[in-house]
């Protein structure tokens, strides 16, 4: 576990009693040799301090405590509550409680939480996370699988889907249908996720023989604004895009408000695939052709990994796996035959 | 906190060890007059049984871990996630780290989580409760805040909306416009929050001098299903009503589909209402009109209320204290004037 400068010492303990390290070890110990004044003296500075011998701390942290922990960015998008929808169905059914926290997309967030009391006495993680260098992930000691991002050299199993190919499979979708003014909207590419989505635009267009065109890839957050502002540029453009690759589900819904706002019709004046099923890609008519990619079985993979590392002790560390999940191109109306 | 029977105690530890009480009771504080075959004996049985002494239990306990809990039914309906976004804001800034637990809607699951380690070490609670009745909220001993569903002789604090007056307000709004024809939609009324919203709407009918008609009274469940085939099954009979008031989020969700898959027009041959806002009721045209509550706010006030009772320990336990947030009726274009 992450060991912070915070943590107080046997020494602090002893240099606020005005005592030695062994005095304060004694009484921690129940041994005898110290004075009734003295001990008082030390257990009244131990609660002050709020300090938890080390032995006691030990002895917690071997506890199985059945608890896992599931850290994500955030939980107002339903992809993360239905990855944590399929941890906890497969965590309850084997004794464990599972607990959500959200970092806020927050590296410091992040790193509180794993030092906190908590973090501490999980007996593994679940983690999406938000660093983005392998030292942070390095430093996690318990059994912990990433969920979605994935970062090298993180020492750690991984549970992905293969972002790459999904987006591949939409972007040859629109080329199949004839399109050749394809734009892509997606945000940072600070994880794979987003990265392997824009590369597998990129490799579909270059493949069918069409060369991507700057200013078609709309780049801004991963959030539903990015996605409607976006849009309304996009169509507002000179030479708007015949077809529209939005690369998250907040994205889709926002493009799909910004094609309500400027009366446009889906599947008729603008084509649309989105990554990830969302409620509004369901809800309007024709439906939104999406790449769904399977969200709660990436929850229900993750906590059987999770649960096997920490019952299975004997697993070798050293060789973290990685499990790639398929993605499948639900083809609905959204996109218009052009040839 | 619950105590289970589950718990190991220190006569199972003396039992298994197969000495006495007083001991155990030795070994555990660390007092001589013990052999050390006796000693190393007692100690493997404390690891074995996973034995947390009293005396360290206690500590532990006492102990800030400055961690909250929230426990909600489930974390898919955006109503909790807002309420645990605004938790989490306070908390932040307060220094405490949140944590969120779902129990799936679940009496037991909820007093798992209650007994787990967890359960036992949060500094304090903010519980969207799932027992019905008081006696297990009795048995929380830590600073607790009830959310939206509030149980009288709970012993706690609670966080409420006024449910009752954002009914009564819609079905007003129904009545003033012409409507007498007006269906409710809701679930079942296991919490003061459903049964207030039914209470409101029939006060309404009955002072506008409406006589509320059993068969436009639909209950299924809380749920977007539920929704949509009460509203198919309103819709489909002999005299259908004019207008419908969905008690929360999902049923307005599942009314909208419904109303979308009748062919029908939200505002011309439905009017609609729903109880909180939701992506659908925003997104439709025209939108549909609201019971808005303020659902970030409930997780502020709560986490402002619990973090006082947590720092302040003199506050008055015996006398807890009700918080109620007001409703507003957000009139947008959904329902027809029909005088």
């Amino acid at each position: 576990m992450v060991v912070t400068k915070r943590d107080i010492t046997i020494k602090d303990v002893a240099k606020t009693a005005n005592v030695s390290v062994a005095t304060v070890s004694r009484v921690i110990n129940g041994l005898d040799r110290v004075s009734e004044a003295t001990r008082k003296k030390v257990l009244k500075v131990i609660d002050e301090l709020n300090f938890v011998p080390n032995t006691i701390a030990a002895s917690m942290v071997n506890k199985k405590t059945n608890m896992l922990a599931v850290v994500v960015p955030e939980i107002q998008n339903p992809f993360y509550t239905a990855v944590i929808g399929g941890t906890v169905e497969v965590a309850k059914k084997a004794g464990f409680v599972t607990l959500v926290v959200s970092t806020n997309g927050d590296e410091a967030e992040e790193s509180t939480y794993f030092e906190s009391f908590l973090g501490k006495n999980a007996d593994g993680f679940i983690l999406i996370g938000t660093h983005k260098t392998a030292d942070f992930y390095q430093t996690i000691r318990k059994p912990t699988i990433l969920v979605d991002r994935y970062i090298d050299n993180s020492g750690h199993d991984g549970v992905m889907i293969d972002n790459y190919r999904g987006a591949y499979e939409a972007t040859k979708h629109f080329l199949e249908y004839g399109h050749t003014r394809i734009a892509i909207i997606d945000g940072k590419h600070d994880f794979n996720d987003g990265k392997d989505r824009y590369w597998g635009y990129q490799r579909a267009m270059v493949e069918g023989g069409v060369s991507p065109d700057p200013k078609y890839h709309k780049q801004g957050s991963w959030l539903e604004d990015s996605g409607y502002q976006s849009t309304l540029e996009l169509m507002q453009a000179e030479v708007p895009p015949t077809a529209i690759f939005a690369a998250n589900n907040l994205i889709c819904q926002g493009a799909i408000k910004a094609i309500r706002d400027l009366n446009l019709e889906i599947g008729e004046d603008i084509s649309l695939i989105g990554f990830d099923e969302n409620e509004l890609a369901e809800f309007v008519k024709p439906k939104v052709t999406v790449v769904r990619r399977p969200t709660r079985e990436m929850g229900t993979q993750a906590a059987e990994m999770l649960i096997k590392r920490i019952k299975d002790k004997s697993t070798d560390e050293t060789n973290p796996k990685k499990v790639i999940l398929d993605v499948e191109l639900m083809k609905y109306g959204s996109v218009k035959k052009m040839n």
